[in-house]
């Protein structure tokens, strides 16, 4: 039989070992997990971020994949903890709002509030739900605990909000969600509307610090959910200027 | 049958492979090696800060967990390798003080110092030791091999000297051991310093660039031996100011 | 049976997941692949720093290894993509150069070009290699399906030019290829020439910023191909000054 994979999606960076807790806490409760990688290196609390990289690599996830993703500014409040169904796949996290788009690009989703301690670890703190409560649980499911045993089901959940393109005189007034490690620049632009930007044959520029970029060409990201088209724009060696390349 | 998980702890880094080696080596050794990153994002040579991580997290992971703790600043000189027993756990690193801490808050200690060179790869280096010697011996040790065949029993190993807190006229003289990724404030201040210093109801003033902050509320990281109060306080946004939280 | 690891070498970084995206796509097509991380930190699109770490580290894997070596500038261009046997070893990624060390280091090269899709993900995106053919082709390769049935064999690769040292009437002139995480300078500097420098007594300035530094001693990485000699200087605390130190 194979294991279903935990994927880890934090903030918690590669210095302080926040992330090597969490697997050290799967294992103790399943020690046949296995145990993955997507990313550690989200700014911290940057939920856009989050979102916008898991909605991207889901697919490429085997079913019944579940997702760890602790990116949790309001550990310590209310919010709740989350475990979610969606499409064959599994989600624990946080209500803030991180899961939602991946959520709602696979649909069908069967949302379930952890509120059964007894699979949470012994003492739960203030500041790291994501040892106490969402690795544990994470564990727990691996092994084939049901979502019904490690919650109680809920409708709705939170969503984020994400900057939306706003039409002007001159176009689309677009935002850089981020900048990659490679420099490719991922804008607030949907397919749809990259398509239609594409057929209408405007241009997009980029306000640099010290002048404007005209783009000829952008591309998109073939599976990825609004908002979501890459921008793709390399730093060549060390120069600091940005060069537009024709892509996809 | 489960094999004890290997989990490594160094300040090599993420740049240049010198733990994807680490790992090579120990596949090497034993093709069924469960490998585990705690963290290799320890600021070169920082023993105090691999000695905070180390103990703070050991008692998240499974018993028989085997730590390879490479913070290594006297590679090359005679300081001693040394595998270790404490608690249920196993430890295997320099002996320079990075595995005193956490050794004492598991007790019950047995120290081996390695000396079967059997066990190591069969070219020793000067500057590399994580590679050579104690990456092999983590390997033959989850194989099974015995600490008595591994090394030689021995009494004593180095302790680090960590600043304690100073009482002065105005209170303790703390120091910030560490910032962590959220902008935590780690400091030398131990669990029952700390329960004086809330009863006594006096207060903590952080010495920043520009101003001193006063600090309201501190937290304890419940399982952290001493040193290992944590001070929360985050950055928020990209303000360059430090804002105090309660916490715990 | 032991499955063959599937070691993962790019420049992908660790902030947006591109590296587990590989994990989640070779996962997909053989769930008990064993998947390794040797780094994801080679800076973008140095194909030298990647050729000097993939030649420094092959050595220390199980014979049987599948490296998986992406580091892509040319992606979406002609350039071919390969698979070669070296050795007892696999590698995996594009015809670039980036493989060519290592490969000529092991010696007994059998090269493939990949060109059945069928191994491929459905979708090939003109930007990302990496995870629509490298990846699933590893997978399928850790599964039993040989070289001959995932592309047609080929003669030659493309190969690296890396700067040479130049004689002048002062000595050796000499390029720093990086700077490691300790501060190592790493030279252009082959194992035989370092053993004539030796033999010659003659001596290496290197020229900082601010001023020239002799170095007395230089160290050699016992198992570097050309180039690969390392030079141990170590940064020392905050001080913004080299130090040379005696090593190997």
């Amino acid at each position: 039989m194979t294991v279903s994979p935990i994927v880890l999606l934090t903030d918690f960076g590669y210095k302080d070992g926040y992330a090597g807790v969490l697997k050290g806490v799967i294992l103790g409760v399943n020690p046949h997990a296995r145990i993955l990688d997507l990313s550690h290196g989200i700014p911290p609390q940057d939920l856009v971020r989050a979102s916008f990289l898991l909605t991207s690599s889901v697919s490429y996830f085997p079913r019944s994949s579940i997702f760890l993703v602790v990116v949790d500014p309001g550990v310590g409040t209310s919010r709740k903890p989350l475990l979610v169904k969606a499409g064959e796949y599994f989600f624990i996290g946080p209500d803030n709002g991180v899961l939602s788009a991946a959520v709602k690009q696979l649909g069908n989703a069967r949302i379930f509030q952890l509120n059964h301690p007894e699979y949470f670890l012994d003492s739960v703190s203030f500041t790291f739900h994501g040892r106490d409560i969402f690795a544990p649980v994470a564990g727990h499911l691996s092994l084939g605990v049901s979502p019904q045993e490690l919650g109680e089901p809920c409708t709705g959940m939170e969503s984020l909000d994400i900057p939306r393109p706003v039409k002007t005189d001159q176009g689309l007034d677009l935002r850089i969600l981020f900048v990659d490690t490679f420099g490719n620049l991922i804008l607030n632009l949907t397919e749809e509307q990259f398509s239609q930007w594409k057929r209408s044959g405007c241009c997009i520029h980029i306000q640099g610090k010290k002048r404007t970029y005209k783009i000829q060409t952008i591309c998109s990201s073939s599976k990825v959910a609004a908002p979501g088209v890459v921008l793709v724009i390399r730093r060549r060696g060390m120069l600091p200027q940005l060069t537009p390349q024709v892509a996809f």
